[in-house]
């Protein structure tokens, strides 16, 4: 069993690795919404709580968890571990989540849908995880048969997730393309091929930490290997793109660079007083210069246990009590330097 | 002879030690003018020039240093080691100075009057500093009689330096004022007593790095002692007013201190770029937090090698070379982290 490890203070072990690309791809996740055949779409959900633990509740590998049985802060611990959603999170009553041990996959009941399928590797690797994601999906449908037509595919609680069920997304970090002005126009181009991207703050703001998600739109239409296979190819485009932007950087500005990065170094490093915006933006610059070289003393795995662990819940988990605002921002600051203390 | 280190990136040895009082008293410092009886007050140039390195230039303890035999960038230093004036930087023609081995004791000649002897040290120390510059005074008059007058005392170029020719100043650093906004009141009660704040920009404004010069206004009508003892007394009250503000501080905005200051120390440790303003407010924080106990691993003696090394002709002499407004920055932002490198 894995699960005492996910309401610690430790960082989730797929995040301990670096994946390929992750110069600029944070992380690639496939979910798939699915709903079984013979119960309601909705008002199934003491039934069907019931059921998924008596088949699933002690399988191999997995931890199997009712969200009743959890705290609010162990509900948010699993939120910022992004193995559960806000949504499920309110979930109180037949909620559930069933969690790999390496915490790369994750299973939600009674969420929107009856079940949410959702694997997770770091960097750019979307094939890897639909496939992961697969393997979930067939055994899970060995005993109870998913509500399938074969005309339109999948169906689904909300009409926008009919047909594949799948919502394949990548989380990217382009400080290179926000820094040069260029990120207006790659964002276009990125939906002209039916993609989202989400996570910026309002039109032409400087959007938090540089961290944006890119993600599939249309479910319907194509199969699930060519939606993965068309977000692949157009982040190859905007990997490509970020690069030469850094590049760019590093010849024109190299010095401002260097100053920009370390200067958000010595907030981390030194702070007492951290709110979570002034740290997303200083992790963010931290991230950009172990990729760029400016910052070699630092494994680039730290940088996932920071964000992790500037979280709310976890500081929290961190000073085992709750706290205001304030202490919040204490708390930040102390548990980051912690990290980056023999750093 | 001591002249070599004073165009050598090293501290000047007085600075090594802590004075009385030196937790808001950087240093205390006395001047008196004076001029040669036998001599027009000005004009005199050569012949004085002449006179006084023939006298004075072999003079043991001290180095005789002529203006014209210096580059711009020595007599820069000289000004930032407060050894010099700006305005005898100017003087390339008859100017020179007389400096002791440890940089406690100058005496710059065709200055404004043909002479002005000063000491300097740590903490506050205005009696010890006007002996000094007393047992000085006399030396010099031994062979050179003065231009006195029973009635008005020392007679000086400038009417204002008439009688005792005596300037006294302490530079003293009140960031407890500033922050609790009791500065103008104390400026105000300090004025009542005839002596002049300095080192403001403009009213109201936030003072570059919280450090003001205090100084006697009158120069007639008290002793040299009366004027030296009622400052120090004025003192004594300044400084336990900006004690009481930092505890004060302490006890109501803890946390809030240590932030500022260990951002500050941040700043310094790891920028790259650094304008001479935030460097000094910089290091007027990290003074602050090594006073007030914060800051328990830096010397507070490395805070005056901080502000010395971070002016600009010092770190031309550092880079060996001249350099851009930009270029100031960075070679600014290297001397600081290698004065902090180990700590």
């Amino acid at each position: 069993m894995g699960s005492e490890n996910l309401f610690k203070p430790v960082l989730s072990s797929w995040l301990e690795q670096d994946g390929p690309q992750s110069d600029v791809v944070i992380s690639s996740r496939v979910r798939l919404a699915r709903n079984f055949k013979d119960w309601n779409f909705s008002g199934a959900g003491v039934e069907l709580f019931a059921r998924v633990r008596e088949e699933l509740g002690t399988r191999d590998g997995f931890s199997f968890l009712a969200m009743g049985d959890l705290s609010v802060l162990e509900r948010g611990m699993l939120v910022e571990r992004h193995l559960i959603s806000p949504e499920m999170m309110r979930r109180q009553d037949f909620g559930a989540v069933m969690v790999s041990d390496d915490e790369r996959a994750s299973v939600m009941f009674n969420e929107e849908d009856h079940i949410r399928i959702q694997c997770m590797a770091p960097g750019l690797q979307l094939e890897q995880v639909l496939n992961e994601a697969f393997v979930l999906d067939d055994e899970l449908e060995i005993n109870m048969p998913y509500a399938f037509d074969k005309r339109l595919g999948y169906l689904t609680t909300c009409v926008t997730n009919v047909g594949t069920g799948l919502r394949a997304s990548v989380m990217v970090h382009l400080p290179g393309l926000v820094a040069t002005k260029k990120l207006q126009k790659t964002v276009e181009a990125i939906r002209r091929y039916g993609f989202v991207v989400r996570g910026m703050y309002g039109e032409g703001s400087r959007p938090a930490s540089n961290i944006f998600q890119i993600s599939n739109q249309v479910t319907l239409g194509k199969t699930e290997l060519e939606i993965v296979q068309d977000l692949s190819d157009v982040m190859e485009q905007v990997i490509m793109q970020e690069r030469v932007c850094r590049t760019k950087l590093k010849q024109t500005f190299h010095i401002a660079m260097e100053d920009r990065i370390f200067r958000a170094y010595g907030v981390l490093k030194h702070s007492r007083i951290l709110a979570q915006k002034e740290a997303a933006d200083a992790i963010s610059d931290l991230r950009l210069g172990i990729q760029m070289g400016y910052v070699e003393h630092i494994p680039s795995q730290k940088v996932n246990e920071l964000i992790l662990f500037s979280q709310p819940a976890f500081l929290r988990r961190f000073a085992q009590r709750d706290m205001n605002e304030l202490e919040e921002k204490v708390i930040r600051a102390a548990a980051i330097r912690e990290i980056l203390d023999t750093y």
